[in-house]
């Protein structure tokens, strides 16, 4: 893409009334607007990093045996009094219709419709495994909202729901997906720093569990030990006195963190609550065993700025960066060359064809922060100057070695 | 797709409480399930159908230059107050957050978020022109809700706004888009019975344009001029003296028709209430020229099911189909390898792996819709009964000569 096309325009001002880095630095190279308190807009470059996540996350659902769905945001009142959290849900956005008086939930999570769904479809033994998803945005009535993308009143989420036979099943299914999250953490660039990690599991669990990413705009504190690399969530601590629930090792050091995933046995809390049921291969009525995996889209993209930035910018990991190229020409017209030649490979690519110094190129090329900067100029001659965002030393190759980056 | 797989299951009855038959037919083969009045949910074939639409909108979108976002549907009541939108759209969904006390509006349209949002980027000439698009949910408070997927209150959408110099540009845009949503049309199988029509422009221009689709479901009256192939709103027809705008027919003929897509000059209705201007090539300050151009998706595919079934269910047309292949094997196992062979050469098949009678399978087939129907059964020996779902005349064809309808 032509950077002279893209309406938007990156900032040298920090924005007003943004505390949090991945806000701050979102806004200021343009993949986010703040529309108001909580509420993004997703500008061109930001909505390309959603979409590569959202791949990243859509291609494990699939291989998990997800069949994505999509519920609705308006969702009625009496299937949350159904499971009593009408009153007992602290985020939720409730309201009126003017015409009809109807009562709407504005979704904050799809326990409440997805139960009732699958009851209609599920009578016996033969129909269950069920793994259905989705990937749409989510609501909450936020008391506070100053962590920029982490948490927002308006975001984009997958959801995982499972539904089994027996707890042992379930525990099976749960165990494949905690394997495939720790891969799509990999995938998009924070496995290093991300850890399974030991939370509450409400009435009906001992434990849940949650992805916690260290960095300190955490909003969590989280014990990690080193030994099973893994971690236990504070609120759980005293629970398991202080030690590693795999090892017993107590030699945890504390660190923050932010929670990018979370896995939970519902069990039948849902299910009971909706009157799901199945007959058995011996006729016998049995209760379904729900659990759900959700991952927040836009919590993600803030945690790996969080994670990956430097004092001039984003440092995108290569599989959700909006480009894998940035060209960045010194002498009008010198890039046009490399960029026909590298789309025409099949790469992405930002060409920086626009009319300003060299010293505003690269401080946006470097805020922006796409992989790999090739920059053309009267100097490089018959050369690309390519340098990684993610290191300091840059090097002098030929067009025709070029090849060996896509 | 493995069927036996699939977690949804076909009705025999239709559904209560729906009139409309692209809700019947929509919810009896398992595309959508109604949530409550207005609002349904996507289940796996559904939303299959969806994308399929969506990709279609989106290629024409980038060739018109369109750059994706994704706007917020929490909106502020300030942005609608500025526009005098607040207490005259009128089917507005409007609540507080319990917390904050923040009035929001949930987006039924983005021209309160867009106009701002293009405001802060656009200064200069240089900055213009400017096309963005969104492909994502919207809210409207409906009175009444009868019609299905042609009329919920919550509906995916696809909207382009178009920022131009001045009106010139913006009609020489406005004609290509024109053009692009011609193809649209076209390309998801319902080009033949959709009319260009005449519109009201409301106090800003003259006419606008909708594309209307001829059937007997449809809530619009047009009146179509067969000699230049286009029609005019019942709403406007007074106005045209009863005549064609184009070449003055006075020989209309009165048709039902859903509208399935509008273009709106929108000139500076919008772009002057949020103060929108650019500086021209001689520095004068000068208005910003606004074009809408929307396509509901939820609408479309109700509208396609409304002109393409047939008594026993859906005739799909294969651009916007689920699947291409619909594989019913009469003897368990038989469609294995055809499956396998259909889905190496990269094909889109369902295969009809249930136990099943042979009567089920063929009314379920017909009932879904899928464009090509692959019977085998001992019956087929070596070979393969085809039918096109549109048709009604089969033929057996030896698995060798599949390749032609790949």
């Amino acid at each position: 893409m032509l950077q002279s096309k893209l309406f938007t325009k990156t900032q040298k001002e920090d924005p007003r009334e943004e505390e949090s880095t991945n806000a701050k630095l979102l806004i200021r190279a343009g993949y986010v607007d703040k529309t108001m308190a909580g509420v993004y807009t997703f500008l061109p470059l930001g909505w390309k990093v959603i979409k590569k996540i959202e791949e990243i996350i859509r291609r494990e659902m699939v291989a998990l045996g997800g069949e994505e769905i999509s519920m609705p945001t308006l969702q009625p009142k009496k299937n949350w009094e159904t499971t009593g959290r009408y009153d007992a849900y602290d985020t939720l956005f409730k309201f009126q219709s003017f015409f009809t008086k109807t009562d709407y939930v504005l979704g904050p999570t799809h326990e409440e419709i997805v139960s009732p769904l699958v009851g209609k479809f599920v009578s016996s033994y033969k129909d269950l495994p069920v793994r259905i998803f989705q990937i749409q945005n989510k609501f909450r009535d936020e008391k506070r909202s100053k962590s920029g993308l982490l948490r927002g009143r308006e975001f984009l989420m997958k959801d995982l729901y499972s539904f089994d036979a027996d707890p042992k099943e379930l525990e099976k299914y749960y165990e494949k997906v905690k394997k495939s999250y720790a891969k799509i953490f990999r995938a998009v660039g924070i496995g290093r720093q991300t850890y399974l990690t030991y939370a509450s599991g409400g009435t009906f669990s001992k434990y849940s569990h949650e992805f916690q990413t260290l960095t300190n705009a955490g909003e969590d504190a989280i014990y990690v030990c080193d030994k099973c690399r893994l971690a236990v969530n504070r609120e759980i601590i005293e629970d398991v006195h202080g030690a590693c629930p795999e090892c017993g090792n107590k030699n945890l050091r504390e660190e923050k963190a932010i929670e990018v995933g979370n896995i939970f046995p519902l069990k039948t809390r849902f299910s009971s609550a909706f009157g799901l049921k199945f007959a058995g291969a011996n006729g016998v009525e049995n209760e379904i065993f729900m659990g759900c995996y959700g991952i927040g889209l836009n919590r993600l993209m803030g945690t790996i700025v969080e994670v990956s930035h430097d004092e001039r910018g984003i440092i995108w990991p290569e599989a959700v960066a909006p480009f894998k190229f940035h060209i960045v020409e010194l002498k009008k017209g010198k890039g046009r060359a490399l960029y026909e030649k590298l789309i025409k490979s099949g790469a992405e690519v930002l060409y920086d064809d626009r009319d300003a110094t060299a010293g505003e190129k690269f401080a946006d090329a470097d805020l922006i922060g796409i992989p790999w900067r090739l920059v053309v100029s009267d100097k490089t001659k018959d050369k690309v100057e390519v340098r990684k965002r993610s290191e300091s030393k840059s090097k002098l190759i030929s067009y025709g070695s070029l090849g060996q980056l896509l």
